[in-house]
């Protein structure tokens, strides 16, 4: 056996992989596996309300937010979002990481086509990205659409606990891989975006939560972009990825038994606490990101003090059996990804071999 | 038991989705299931280019045609196929149905933002789509970017199996229903896309095979829109929708093993043929195609004498287990969809029931 570290797609809960299983053949007697139902049928019917009902409670959404189960990845929604919020107005971006960087570019791309602002608010690049750019609320246009923040930075280890001020603008938050996993107030957002592979289900499911009042009043050029239409159509206008929101569902109620997302948001601390104390203890391992309170809980980024070692740690730690535990390409280092369902027991282990590791290599 | 003849997602193949359930919680002995796998690892590398080059087998693509695996179904190519390939040109649509008709609409949304011509050769709505609109070679400017044809139309129950000359411009063909159950020459097309949940696998992967000479010179305003930077990530330009392309994958080994794409057309062709036989010499029910050659192998409509009695066979059928025969909302009727791996005794039983409810109710 080993611990499976990826980004995402990422472990997901063995006992709801193990229903899914059960009844991959014969859904609730239907004679069908989930996957040959229609999506206009009362089987997944009731799948598909059972999953908003659950995550509406389990996250606290207000009535006056609609829930869609879109697909295309977070990446879509770097075009959806301005598409539908922002016409002809502004629209603050905080580039704290390589996927806020990247909403951003994707912002100015459509901006050549359709009338509005995309303006950033700061960038960190310059430093790696080792921390989050910080921004006073009166930097921001009351006028503006939204202040869109990446609120868990996956490659690089950092995230936002604190929402910022933003001067009565909404927030709009890739939530990508901490949806679930932390507990933020979605009230203080406009609309909430996040891909399915990390704390959700499977990936080609993409969550949007968006406020009622921020549906689009113009037309907008694709019916498949279309904020209203997707909402009307209750997620509905065209075939859903309807196994995918099947097994959203099944994680949506696992979330459940365990207490929620508070008591999950406890847990993934108590997990990264072990991890990041032995980083903090040993001289042999260091964390990239700058600030102690913007840590991951989610993605635990670490090195040692060189590329040579850190490839030799990741060598070793795959053949014990600590898979995908290689930082993202572009950062290099290692990174533990422990969302929701990645085992206590797991990190346990880790912090073990680090120990040894450490012991053998630091000469 | 019983049967399910829905038009999408519809039965899969019994093989196909036992080997799925016995692998699900152990992917190729990695201790993983294929939904926790990375995009990034050699696994679902090896499952990605297996199922390609499987399905340009099958298919008999060309080397010079990109396969990709996407997401948003044929809804979402109605906007990236005129976005990518007609801007600054006329692109013609063929309005043979409901779907057609869609895609021109969606293209004329387009065209109020992008530089580029839709032109409708015509429509055969007046008269419920019962037949093909015809059209000439001559009709067509050799400059335009693509004709845009439907080839199956699920909801009306009609298809090409002529393909249309078009003056030497490339056709761009919506395969989303009978994709690998009809044996289409591929080298006709420019581009091919269909939706996964008929003929291929589960809801949420769309296929795109796009000759490389049509992807896009110009930027295109969103990169998850972009052929170009979908094709050269191979698919992996953000996280795709893994499981879905696994269980594609599946698809394309069961289609090989009982002989490829033109065994499984002669069987389909006896499928229709059963039902079509039993709608002829009865008066008791119709097809509401008008023309033999262009009746559909993949969806059979037909119909009584009145709504009422339709609603009574539709009734009595679920009764006995044959599981959505009820025509799509927008024609009313019956429609058995009798894709790849809808079984052939499914029909014989079917058809069985038809005779028995014509002596019952034709009085």
């Amino acid at each position: 056996m080993g611990y499976n570290f990826a980004a995402g797609p990422s472990v997901l809960p063995a006992e709801v992989l193990k229903k899914a299983q059960e009844e991959l053949l014969d859904y609730a007697h239907s004679g069908m596996s989930v996957m040959e139902l229609t999506h206009r049928g009362p089987e997944f019917s009731d799948i598909l309300s059972r999953a908003k009902a659950s995550l509406r409670d389990l996250m606290q959404i207000p009535e006056n937010y609609k829930i869609l189960f879109l697909q295309g990845g977070a990446s879509t929604q770097f075009t959806m979002v301005p598409l539908n919020l922002a016409q002809g107005k502004k629209a603050y971006y905080v580039e704290s990481g390589s996927f806020g960087k990247k909403a951003f570019t994707e912002a100015q791309k459509l901006a050549k086509v359709i009338d509005f602002e995309p303006i950033s608010l700061g960038s960190t690049e310059q430093s790696g990205f080792d921390h989050l750019v910080s921004f006073a609320s009166s930097q921001i246009d009351p006028e503006a659409a939204y202040v869109h923040v990446t609120l868990n930075n996956t490659i690089e280890g950092t995230a936002i606990y604190d929402l910022p001020e933003t001067n009565g603008v909404p927030l709009v938050g890739d939530m990508s891989s901490d949806i679930l996993a932390v507990n933020y107030d979605v009230t203080r957002f406009g609309l909430i975006y996040a891909g399915a592979q990390k704390n959700i289900g499977p990936a080609g499911v993409t969550l949007v939560i968006v406020r009622e009042d921020l549906l689009p009043q113009v037309e907008i050029f694709s019916s498949m972009m279309d904020y209203r239409i997707l909402a009307e159509n209750d997620s509905l206008y065209n075939t859903p990825p309807t196994f995918g929101i099947y097994m959203a569902g099944l994680v949506f109620d696992w979330v459940k038994s365990l207490g929620g997302v508070p008591a999950l948001e406890e847990n993934n601390r108590k997990k990264a606490r072990l991890l990041y104390d032995e980083i903090d203890q040993s001289s042999f391992y260091q964390s990239p990101v700058k600030f102690e309170e913007e840590r991951s809980i989610c993605n635990v980024t670490f090195r040692t003090n060189s590329p040579e070692m850190d490839k030799k740690f990741i060598a070793e730690a795959d053949q014990l059996g600590f898979k995908n535990i290689k930082g993202h390409r572009s950062v290099g280092g290692m990174r533990a990804s422990i969302y929701n369902a990645f085992p206590y027991e797991g990190v346990n282990e880790l912090v073990k071999f680090m120990k040894e590791f450490e012991e053998k290599n630091d000469l």
